[in-house]
């Protein structure tokens, strides 16, 4: 676990996205840069990179595409996904609902929401949305549920069960709606203990789902699997018709195919959450539980405001939401580019609270 | 002008988005690679980028924004400089009308055509069109002209001059219509002799365009420049809700501070200029006039059915359109990329011929 | 209050739309029916009606449209005045969030929901939105508020104060986001003692409103206001884009012209509310109490299975929500087209409970 | 062909919607006035009319749903019927190419052009633009055509012949693309000589339509046909989104259960072309022939300035555009209003040219 390039004197918390690529995915970048490429995802990277995953998905029939960012991939789907007279259906901390400048809406479509739990979807609450729509006299004045968009891991950190996605399958099957899941940060739930799944089971309990590049050591891209090959008829158009198509397609592959070599990926998340788990040891030596039971990379902590203080002479992280007069909750991110040198500034500034 | 890690065996002159970056971006990329950056664009290249840039246009007070590529960038500009009861004026052959999958309709916007000539639009086309519609007793009912799209060069690689682009921002100031270039390829204009203005010049005789960072030697990325500080309000969001913010903006901050620094961008649009003009001799030479004079780095023959079987044992091409019933015009494009190798290859072609 | 051509033997309490048109308004479309027009607004109907509702709001400077119906009406408006990157801010029972089908969303704005009370808006729930957003470090990530969308009267029947209004309009005024009355049923708030302002009061209070025509005694038709002449540019275009230019605008002038003459517009809410009175009497004689005090001309309460059925048998009325295991919240709604007879009808089914 | 009622001493051949309603609808209206109905589409009337028209079409299985105008019509049946990567082709001078103000655009789609033919789409050039897109190697870069949109009468009241449609449908079940016909004057072509196919014919011949009533003798109103029961899924909702759900849809029910009673709609239609021929001869005699073969209710003729000022003195009529120095294209229209006193009002002018 260690990043022999990263030499910044910053001990940054922030984010798993303020750092470059992953040293693999970067030398991959160099070493095929001299040669000359097919485009617009016809090069042998992105072929090669499309194989890796249908082979860490068990989907080989699967249809994949590789999108530059969240936002753009979950506006891009939701819009080729959701008929017209439709809503696409999230809990109200879902990102699509919150942080992405009203890009679904953009294009159409109002995102019907749900309260959250701990960041989660609750099947029966699905059921009882879809329920109720249907048994409303005036449902056909009303916006349709026509998909469901869940993230795992959540926003909050948190993830989903096996059992509480083939809940919440089980509804999309039932109703016929399909099940979209957002894995901007997919591989740090896939190597959280609490994540009781595997790359490929999720791939069969769900109509669409993306692995996140950008926030897993790539300096962009997330590649969206349709995994029983049911891409949108002329998803490619649609793709470009959304600004989302990339000329030089290989920065996309070169990347994935680095990400999806010899289990780069979940190793990658393995290293953000052994980081994890001690920052929360960490703070729980100095009497600071968490404040969000989140089994992932992002770590929640309730700090009075010299707590901050202290801490940010050493560190940096996010203030995420004031919590009472004296506390402010705030986020600490791990990712694959933390190192043993980030913790020892961490558990300086934890020892001199 | 080596390349020194360019060793590929294939001798592509089918486009100039069909390899990697050129050698000093790449290593701009590799070396910032492990510090620890601001994302979102608040990150150091992409300041400094910006400042570069500035400084290369001569405008001090300049908004300047990276977006990921050329559809994307020019929807979002068209969306947010478009009134929304108007569309935008562009030529047959522009990129907006046909190539874009339908990006600016998908805004909402109608794409309002012009005829071309060489590629071109006309000033005293631009003023009949606009005199129509406030002429037209029903022009209410009609799609008003409420923003005019040009690329330099176009899409058949001709250059407008100084006095076309004065004469069409004259109508443009007249009407209170903003102007907008697409410079996807930008370096090749200024580059070329044909173009007799510079940066600087551009940058002061249009609202709003964007330097081309994708076909220039970067791996993605575009520069969106708004020359007076005239940047639509808000512009931060739009490009959220657009899809077109990259989290880890420093991928396009580190390559657009290569580009702009040594007048590196200036540089590869020559080069690849050199060899344009090396590859019209080769074919006048071998008695193959141009199609059409272009005097950038997209050069046009047509050519028989032996011909292109001929010189398609030596060097790649694209067929670009039939012509008649013996010939296609067939389109050879050189670039930063292309080497001494790619013309002795294609010298032999033209002299098996 | 007689309406001597209603003898249908239905009794209905259902809606305030499911009538033809009052006979006034019946009587002037007959009798202009011969007359040879100007279209698109340029009737004489529709200028002597813009005149009436300028005079009746006392807006000399008033720009006025018609168009045709309330979902349309809010949708043009609301895509004219929202900046593209922001949303309306509306109620979580406001007809724009559940009722249109999702009208707003399909011109690409999100609806940004707020509890609410009673179906009212508060000005600090709403000026707390503003600020959190103002306040929050990924703010420029997420959907601005860009326009207030309240009704008056409410979805449930319930009408702002002066006060509220006034509170709501300040916060409007102080962050420069306009204010937006949808008065689909206008004139039945104007009619309720509980309203304690009048039209000219709430013209002068607000950015934007519209007249309900269509369930105030015309057969379609929504008279859009923008009160000092500040109708967004080139509006006349944007109806006509969003479909909702009538070509024979007759149809609307004429009607709101007869709506506009001596009162008629007032006394056809005073008529529905005499009747809505008498008829919370006739429930609470009959034992039952209204669920909601609603001052206006729908009335909610809360039955058993039982008592549904028995009234059932004699008046119709609209099932609205389930309350608890025995109860469900029904809606009994009075017009200018309740008669005599309809409330005899109902006492008739009131006595044999 | 009398009409008691029209005593306006204005004789206008400006267009066919400003004037009132038919006699016969207008007495619909208002001996329906006093009923109570249901609404959103299931009145009685609505549902009368729908089998009116049905019979009309033999089309016992169609869909039909009635809408208020025409642009509004054609966004929301090419919005439910067009793929969201796909444009609709249309002639140049195609009304929703040029009247609507952009609403097809503001729905995301392209309109895609061909020329026009005296108004008319030629089989062949459509076929072509659709070859031409399938074998374009950069064609998934491009709008796809994904709709046909043609009128009847087209918009220079020309028709179609039977073998005209036989070929375009063939094209288009060829590529299985669907045809849709804008009517909004269909009952001007129907009654013309030049339209060798009835309403049964053309409604197997398409995969939707519309019958046009606001130009046609009601006040507003079109009706939809899907022929087949082929509505797009859940197209009550898109009209509600598309704000094209008329609350008081008897309004539309009523006035179309007239048109289609005792063949009011052919009459209608037959009276205009009564009219128009009359006036071809009147013309003729004062030595002014047509300028465009229109064998509809309108009638092009080319004018000096000072022919176009007498005449003016005795009848309005509308200039449509420039000829030539000396000559300006002017349009007459007839229509059910049309009386013999204007007629007669128009050979006075012309007697005296």
């Amino acid at each position: 676990m260690e990043h022999p390039t990263h030499q910044s004197p910053v001990h940054s918390f922030e984010s798993d996205y303020n750092n470059g690529a992953h040293h693999a995915v970067m030398q991959a970048l160099a070493e095929s840069n001299a040669a000359t490429s097919a485009s617009y995802g016809d090069d042998e990277w992105s072929q090669r990179a499309r194989q890796n995953i249908r082979k860490a998905c068990q989907t080989p029939e699967a249809d994949i595409f590789f999108l530059v960012g969240g936002t753009q991939t979950n506006a891009t789907v939701i819009a080729a996904m959701t008929p017209l007279y439709a809503g696409v259906v999230a809990v109200e901390t879902g990102h699509i609902n919150v942080h992405e400048a009203g890009a679904v809406e953009a294009t159409g479509h109002k995102v019907l929401t749900l309260p959250h739990h701990d960041g989660k979807m609750l099947a029966k609450e699905l059921e009882a949305l879809i329920e109720r729509f249907r048994n409303d006299p005036s449902g056909l004045h009303t916006v349709h549920p026509g998909m469901v968009y869940i993230t795992q891991p959540t926003e909050l950190g948190t993830v989903y069960t096996a059992t509480e996605i083939v809940a919440i399958h089980a509804v999309c099957k039932r109703y016929a709606i399909p099940l979209y899941i957002d894995g901007a940060r997919l591989g740090y739930a896939l190597a959280s203990p609490a994540c009781d799944f595997d790359l490929p089971w999720m791939a069969h309990h769900c109509d669409a789902f993306y692995i996140g590049g950008t926030k897993m050591g790539a300096l962009c891209g997330e590649a969206v699997v349709f995994p029983r090959g049911n891409a949108p008829r002329h998803f490619f158009s649609i793709i470009k018709q959304h600004g989302a198509l990339l000329a030089k397609s290989r920065l996309a592959g070169v990347q994935f195919e680095a990400l999806f070599t010899d289990d780069l990926y979940l190793s990658i998340g393995l290293e953000a959450l052994y980081y994890a788990q001690q920052l929360v040891v960490l703070f729980a030596a100095a009497g600071i539980p968490t404040h969000i039971a989140s089994p992932t990379n992002q770590q929640f902590f309730a700090l009075t405001r010299q707590q901050m203080a202290t801490i940010g002479k050493h560190v940096r992280f996010e203030t995420w939401e004031p919590l009472d007069a004296d506390h402010t909750v705030c986020r600490f991110v791990t990712s694959w580019a933390t190192t043993d040198a980030d913790m020892e500034a961490l558990r300086t500034a934890l020892d001199t609270l």
